[in-house]
Order: C-alpha cells, then structure tokens, then sequence
C-alpha cells in the first residue's frame, strides 16, 4: 500500500505533464518518470504557432512554461526510464532496473520515435539486439556489448551493463560529456552504419571501423509500446485507445503521440488530460 | 466558388480557436462563426489550474492569451450565431438568419448548451455558480456548497468536493439511489427555485426550504446537437465521432465538449487541432 500510487505516468513531454496535472488537482497519489528537459521534442522545436494561447514561442520557451506550471502544483518528475510494465491484477509493476515501482494505473506517455532503424537493426532483433540493456545484461556476463545511446540516459544503463560485461563499447548518438564509471568502457565517437551477424549478431560496422560483439543495445528516446509493456494491443505501431485513451489493459491508458497522429503538442497535452480523468474515474470505481 | 470556404468553424471556444489556428497554418480558407467574448465558459472562470503551461490564470486572463493568438495569425471572428447546417452534396450550407454560408467542410465547436437555466444561475455564474465541481472544487476548501446534479455522473463530482468542502448539500434532480461516500454530504430531495445573492451567491431557494452557500454547482446533462446539424448522429445528447473528430456526415467534424466529457479546455483544444487536421487531409483528397 506504502509504496503503491494511484497513477504512474510514464513521460514528461506534454501528454505526460498534462496527465499529471489533471491526477494531482484530482488529489491522487501521482508519479511521474521522465527526464529533466522534459522532452526533447518540445525544447528542440524552432517555433512553435499551433498551441493556442501561445503564438511564435520557442520550443525551450514554452518547456520553461510548462516547468513553471509543474513546479507550481509541486509536481516533481522521477528521472528514470522505465523497462518494462507488468500488468499484476490489481496494480501494475514498472520496474526500472532492478528496482519496481507500483500503481494502481498507468498513463503510457512516451511518444515515437522517429529515428531510423539501423540496417540490420530489425533483421537481429531478440537476436542480439536489444532495446532495454539493464533487462537483458545478465545474458552478456564476461562478454561484449556495444551500446548505440541516443541521449543522456543511456549512460546509467551502460554504466550497469559494465558491471557484468567484459568490455562495453559506448556509441554516442549526442553531444556533449559522458558520465561512464568503469574502465572497461570505451566511448567510440562514430557512426554507426549496419549490424551485422548470421544466427546472431556478430558485429556493428561503423563508418571508420567495426566491432566485434556478442550484443548491440540501441537506445532511443522510446522503444515500442508492446516492447515495454507486454500484453498491450498496438495497431499500425500505435497503441490502441478509445475516445477515453483506455488501452485494451484496463487501468492502463494512452496519451499523445504513442497513441497516433497528427504528432502536435496541444493534441497530446489534450489527450494526457483525458487519460488522467479517466484514470481517475476508474480509480474511484475500485472503491 | 467566390463564396466558398474550406472549413466552416462553428464555435469560437478553445476548440474552435485551435481549430482555426491549425487550418489557417494548412493555408485553407477559413471561417469562424462565434461571439466577441470568444466564449462565456473561457472568461467566467475564476481560476484555471489545468491548461499546461498557464497555472493559476483566470478565465478572463486565458480569453486575452486566446485574442492576442489569434490577432497575431490575422483570424477573425464573424459574430454571427449558426442556426442550421445542411449538407448539400460536396459543400455545407450554413445559415445564419435569412443569410447562407458554404463551406467544403465544417467543425462544430459549439459547446454544449446548459438547458432551462434557474433563475439567478446566469447572474451567477463565475459568482459563486459553475458547471464544473471539480475544476472550481479547490475554491471551496472549509466552504458549504450546494450541488444541483441532473445525473448520476454529479455523484462522483460531489463526493470529490466533500472532500474539500465542510458541508455539502446535494440536490438530485433524477430519481434513485445516491452513492455518496462522505458524512458531511446531506441529500436534499426539494425542489431548486432560484440562486440569490449580492455580489455573490448566498443562498439557495428551493420549494420547501433555504440553503445558505457559498457556492452552486449545477451539473446538468447536454442538448442534442442534431438539431443544429440534420442528420448527425448524436449519442448520449453528444455528437459521435472517432479518434479522428469525424462525425458520421463526411467532411464534418466536431470537438470539444459538444463530443462529450470531460469538459474541458486542454481536451477541447486538442480535439480542435485533431478536427482541423482531418478536415485538412479531408479536402487534400478531393483534389
Ligand atoms: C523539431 C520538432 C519540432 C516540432 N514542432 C512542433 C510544432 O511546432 N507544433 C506541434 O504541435 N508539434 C511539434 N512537434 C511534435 C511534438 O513535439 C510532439 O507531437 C509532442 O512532443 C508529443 O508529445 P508527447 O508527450 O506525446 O511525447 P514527447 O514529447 O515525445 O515526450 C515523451 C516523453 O516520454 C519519455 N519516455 C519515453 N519512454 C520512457 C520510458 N520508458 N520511461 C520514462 N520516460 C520515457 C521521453 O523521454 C519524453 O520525455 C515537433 C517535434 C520536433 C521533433
Ligand atoms: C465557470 C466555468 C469554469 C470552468 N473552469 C474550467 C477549468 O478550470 N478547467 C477546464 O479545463 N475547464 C473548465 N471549464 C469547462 C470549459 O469551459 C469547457 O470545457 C470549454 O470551454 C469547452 O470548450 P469548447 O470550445 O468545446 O466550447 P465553449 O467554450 O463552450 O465554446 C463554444 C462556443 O460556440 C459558440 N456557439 C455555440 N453554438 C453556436 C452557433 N450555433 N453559432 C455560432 N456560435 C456558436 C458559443 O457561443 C461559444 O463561443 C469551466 C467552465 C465554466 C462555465
């Protein structure tokens, strides 16, 4: 009971933080998981004319915005990345490494990712590939793994999987400083072209060299909703919601671009808050 | 042709505005039909928490972020009040008095009407009188408050503002049993007569008896709006629409609350957006 929320929102962009809006003023016992720019998706856009009651604002403007609203309610957003979702019954799991988080509901927030497939990408995944490293590092105990990390977050990810493989190569996808902890660790500053193999994966060419590997994580912003949460019903890689954004899991709802276009703002803050509502009727159901 | 719009924007809420800001950025002719004040359920709300990115603003404030958007994208409002709409083949009829507009598609946006009002309701309403007990519920901390629920929907809204409030009286307006979970919820089975007050609300009159207030929720259901639209199937008093915002007549949408709950302004602009962008790819597959 301690440890377990009413509704867990998985994702900071505007579907999540409209859901966690609209849970908190419904007085109940929110989470919020996500990261501290919120969204890469709202600070990288140029400008922005089609969220009504702000024209010509800059994507980092209206984060600062949407920061203002959220500290104001008191809202904090938990930094982790959530692997995996399990429906439990009465309550879902979402564990987070090794650690699990409980609630009641679940608010799927976590937007598409746009980025291309790596050539080979598709053909080795579950075969080799994978898109949750803290889920599948047990397999690469004393072996090699090569880490495609598009942001900031998969370097706790890479940081743990060194703790069991031999040697970890890092492929940063971004700029900036990398926090790696372990030695064993080696940050390739390339781009990464093709994974190849025969059964399984062998290597990952790169445009100035290749690595020999017994396993590729890529970690993108998001990975497919029925990845993270087994059991969902997706449809034309969005997930599947009604006019209440209730997925085919009850207690488990979607909002904002996971659940299709158009991929805008006011659509999924819209949406967000719909999710939260709901959840919270559906909550007051169980009573 | 002259004369023809692309998109017919009936309503000029949060909805319609969203809808007009997204159709007008696709580069299509638009219009929109709606009132000065853009809409009495924006400016008579004494405090919004739950539009992202604006925290604590009044109703009012909201409306002036509302013009100045639309100012800025040269979007007027043609005040003139829709009294039927006809679908005449490829185009929309819309006709205001004597006079017809045309429009190749049309988005309804008009709201949802409150039906018979009480005496005083109109008076006071953003004075004490709402239609949203649990938008306005944080108002009421420590406070009595009068609910006057025509469904049983009220009963969820009620217990959430007991909750909050002190004493709450709760006056159904349908037959059955009430499921009230709080001590300090009293059912009044009378008769409402009129809401009075100074400034603002102090007092409920009912037939056999007074309540004294500080504040009325009147929690009613919707008109249908197939009276305004021939033809369009409406579903519990709100039009029917897929994920899409497309009703059952081709080329016409709707969103907001005339689609149903919850009302609400982050849902309604969502929904506008999503309406203007199907109406957009719509007339794309004409040409
Ligand atoms: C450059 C650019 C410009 C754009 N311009 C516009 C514009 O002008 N107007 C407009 O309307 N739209 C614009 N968009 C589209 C808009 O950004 C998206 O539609 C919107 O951000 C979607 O919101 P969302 O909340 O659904 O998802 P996102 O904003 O993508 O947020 C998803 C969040 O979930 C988090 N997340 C994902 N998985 C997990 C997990 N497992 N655990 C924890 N957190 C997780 C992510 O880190 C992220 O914080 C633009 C997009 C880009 C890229
Ligand atoms: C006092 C009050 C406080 C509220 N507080 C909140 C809050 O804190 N948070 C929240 O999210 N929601 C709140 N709401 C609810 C919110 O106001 C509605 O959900 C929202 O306004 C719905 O937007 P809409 O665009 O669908 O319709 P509306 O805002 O109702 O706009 C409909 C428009 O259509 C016009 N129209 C209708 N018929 C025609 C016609 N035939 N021809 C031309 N024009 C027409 C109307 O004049 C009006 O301008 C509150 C409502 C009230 C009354």
């Amino acid at each position: 009971m301690d440890n377990r929320y009413d509704i867990a929102v998985v994702g900071s962009g505007p579907a999540g933080l409209s859901a966690a809006i609209n849970g908190k003023i419904r007085n109940k016992r929110i989470i919020v998981f996500g990261s501290k720019e919120l969204s890469n998706k709202v600070i990288k856009a140029p400008k922005v004319d089609n969220y009504l009651g702000f024209y010509g604002i800059t994507g980092a403007e209206m984060k600062k915005q949407f920061k203002k609203h959220i500290d104001a309610m008191g809202i904090k957003i938990t930094y982790e990345r959530i692997n995996a979702i399990y429906a439990m019954g009465d309550y879902y799991g979402l564990a987070v490494n090794e650690k699990m988080y409980e609630a009641r509901t679940v608010i799927l927030a976590t937007g598409i990712e746009y980025t291309k497939p790596l050539r080979g990408e598709e053909e080795f995944l579950g075969k080799g590939v994978g898109y949750c490293a803290t889920c599948d590092a047990p397999l690469y105990k004393g072996k090699i793994v090569t880490i495609i990390g598009y942001n900031k977050e998969a370097e706790e990810e890479t940081n743990y999987v060194s703790e069991l493989a031999e040697k970890v190569y890092y492929v940063p996808m971004y700029r900036g400083t990398y926090d790696l902890k372990r030695g064993n660790i080696e940050v390739v500053s390339d781009r990464p072209i093709e994974i190849q193999g025969k059964d399984r994966v062998t290597k990952v060419v790169l445009k100035e060299r290749e690595i020999i590997t017994d396993g590729v994580f890529v970690l993108k912003d998001s990975v497919a909703p029925n990845q993270l949460v087994p059991g969902l019903l997706v449809e034309n890689d969005h997930i599947k919601v009604d006019l209440n954004m209730q997925t085919n899991l009850s207690g488990c709802f979607a909002a904002g671009d996971c659940t299709g276009k158009p991929y805008q703002y006011m659509r999924a803050a819209g949406q967000g808050q719909v999710a939260a509502l709901n959840a919270v009727s559906y909550l007051d159901s169980l009573k």
